[in-house]
């Protein structure tokens, strides 16, 4: 078997070299990533052929052998993130501020990588290269596991990263793609709590759960995006109409569509026709509450689940509150805490709807499709944290970073 | 046994009601809070020496016993430690900058309570209401389990806590003392990932090892403070004695008192000499390596286990290092990632110091008695992260928060 105790040492000797390269090293090494896998396209697509066939021959679905396909378009779409990644600002050596303490010493907190960073995930293989990317951008070494489905791209791709860093002469074991796919390694890997600094796990609920109940190195925890919009009984309804249509069906698939509307029982009389004529003409399938069920031709009553539903899908629950606070308390009891929106024009009620709910993203008046690192302004992102502990919400190259004290005194002791 | 699910899920319940309380209201619990333990002085007292008989019986060595130990004196103690948090300021709410984004949303974030924190702790009764008092200013509902030695003290300081939430009619789940002290309950507490979202145990390493390795909840670890100082050949000889004098002397018990001396060779020749007589007076017990053991009349040849030792006494290792990259690479292979010291005029020197060592807290020409909370400038101390997840080095309020995105729009919808 791959010996994980051994290349999570080495990864971690290794996460000494990489914090101390300066941005304009480590943009040098991305520009020549970039170019390296470009230049190495045909040997990547071989050997993606080879995933391609096997998972054929495993029977995969159609969506999960499109996730696993390369092609010419997307090796050059994943040197293009790459490039992108070095243009990102750096965060390592940044100092917020440095307050002067009344004996004269200065104290600040200064950006740091965190280390060594594992990520487990499942078919995408440009996870590889991106993640990798954004772990060297961000000083620290990373340990990539991802699915035996994607075996042979992921080493492929693992061999342009390291033949630039050969060719760099830095420590190869910046970046460590393990070649073992069975399960017993992620086992183990999760206990290398002395080497590894954190866990990010990429993929399906039961991926995420095994790794949070088996970890002892702390994990970025993204379960689900079950994201609800309420439309307050003083909203603006063209806002809140295209707010609506733009979270439910721009982009169904991903974690920030919406899941959940709840309507405000003072305006529903009004605004409920019109939701419904935008949803059937969208074609979205409803199930909505006993009260709003009325205003659908073809909806279905709303169960428990489908208040706990992520459909990913052209389909929503729909709710009316009878008030503000029965809003809050349907959004607090079935929050994943990813993305809530209030629209509302009345400044009371978005002061109050933000300070109460906290998920880790809530919006006013805007479509929780923003909900996204690219979107908020963070750049690239390398995943979506709805646990509180380290990171919350998208999460950037910053997230991959903690902050050290810095203390500048001139000979001062303690009396 | 106590029911610790159910415990867990009403801290989860009550943690909505602590998180939506302003500083005002706040501040005037934590005052009632002090006044109250004040008031019951004389019972908190009797219930202490319960603990104390106990512990006399149960043949605890004096040391343990007065950590236990209550006096009128200490009781008033904690009831200022709890009026100098209600003094602090209160992170909760806080928006560092909003940004604008392109399409005219502006984009911040926000502090938040994390939610439910849970303390383990060993012998001292103080501990009860100070991160109690912690926990409320900063928003979240807290479960506390302290060791059995001060289980009577620990109820007893409940009782105060709960009777000042119960006259403000607050939900008194906000914090819960746990009566059971079995060794299973901590066991079953690590286990609520679902409603718990900090553990932070403070104790002895058997303790912390304990929890980090059973814990399904992230956990603030902090094993030890094997303290480096290093004295550079730039350094300013006066500067360098007292640094060490004070970060060995003035409390060596602390985590953050001084293990290793690291003397540049350069200097060893003059500095040696003045070293060895000032920790002579001071009757610090000296183990040195090969190079420096001349200089000194009574040390003891310095091993392996020496530069890895907390000693917590007046005892401390010596090296001379060859040059500057030899006293990193000590640093880096004995740090306990507390606190490491440089003693340098020169600037360079400082700079890549500070640079090159990621420990929780870098210091140049200071004292590493100043690694703690209040000295740094963040009021009280809840306790001090060795691990650089979600906190890292002396953590005051702010440590015990998160931060969630807050979008503002008018209305903006993603193309």
């Amino acid at each position: 078997m791959f010996d994980i105790v051994k290349s999570a040492h080495l990864a971690k000797q290794a996460s000494l070299t990489v914090a101390q390269l300066s941005s304009h090293e480590k943009n040098a090494l991305l520009l020549n990533i970039a170019d390296a896998i470009v230049a190495n396209g045909a040997m990547i697509l071989a050997e993606n052929n080879k995933d391609i066939l096997a998972g054929k021959a495993k029977g995969l679905t159609d969506a999960m052998l499109d996730r696993l396909l390369l092609t010419e378009q997307r090796v050059q779409d994943i040197a293009d993130a790459i490039r992108e990644i070095a243009r990102l600002e750096d965060p390592v050596g940044h100092i917020d501020n440095m307050v002067l303490r009344p004996n004269g010493m200065q104290v600040g907190k200064m950006r740091i990588p965190l280390g060594v960073i594992a990520m487990i995930y499942e078919a995408r293989p440009n996870v590889t290269a991106e993640a990798a990317a954004l772990c060297l951008k961000s000083g620290n070494a990373v340990i990539l596991r991802g699915g035996s489905e994607a075996i042979h791209s992921n080493l492929a791709i693992a061999k342009c990263l390291h033949q630039v860093l050969a060719q760099a002469d830095i420590d190869k074991n910046i970046i460590t793609v393990i070649p073992d796919t069975r399960r017993e390694v992620i086992e183990q890997l999760l206990r290398q709590r002395q080497s590894i600094d954190l866990v990010i796990p990429r993929g399906g609920e039961g991926l995420i759960r095994y790794v949070s109940e088996n970890s002892q190195i702390p994990v970025i925890q993204h379960f689900k995006g079950v994201c609800h919009l309420f439309i307050d009984k003083y909203a603006d309804t063209t806002k809140a109409i295209n707010i609506l249509l733009n979270g439910k069906t721009q982009r169904p698939s991903a974690c920030n569509a919406l899941e959940t509307l709840l309507v405000h029982a003072d305006i529903a009389t009004s605004l409920m026709p019109k939701i419904a004529e935008a949803l059937q003409v969208a074609q979205v399938k409803v199930h909505a509450c006993q009260q709003s069920l009325p205003y659908f031709s073809h909806a279905t009553l709303a169960t428990e689940q489908d208040y706990q539903a992520e459909y990913l899908a052209a389909e929503i629950a729909i709710k009316i509150v009878d008030n503000f606070a029965q809003a809050l308390a349907h959004i607090q009891c079935y929050s994943s805490d990813h993305t809530e929106i209030i629209v509302t024009q009345d400044t009371s009620r978005s002061q109050r709807f933000v300070r109460t709910i906290n998920s880790s993203v809530v919006m006013v008046n805007a479509s929780s499709r923003f909900s996204d690192g690219g979107e908020l302004g963070l750049g690239s992102e390398i995943g979506i944290s709805t646990s509180k502990l380290h990171a919350y919400g998208p999460m950037g190259l910053t997230a991959l970073t903690t902050e050290k004290f810095v203390v500048i005194g001139d000979g001062q002791v303690r009396v």
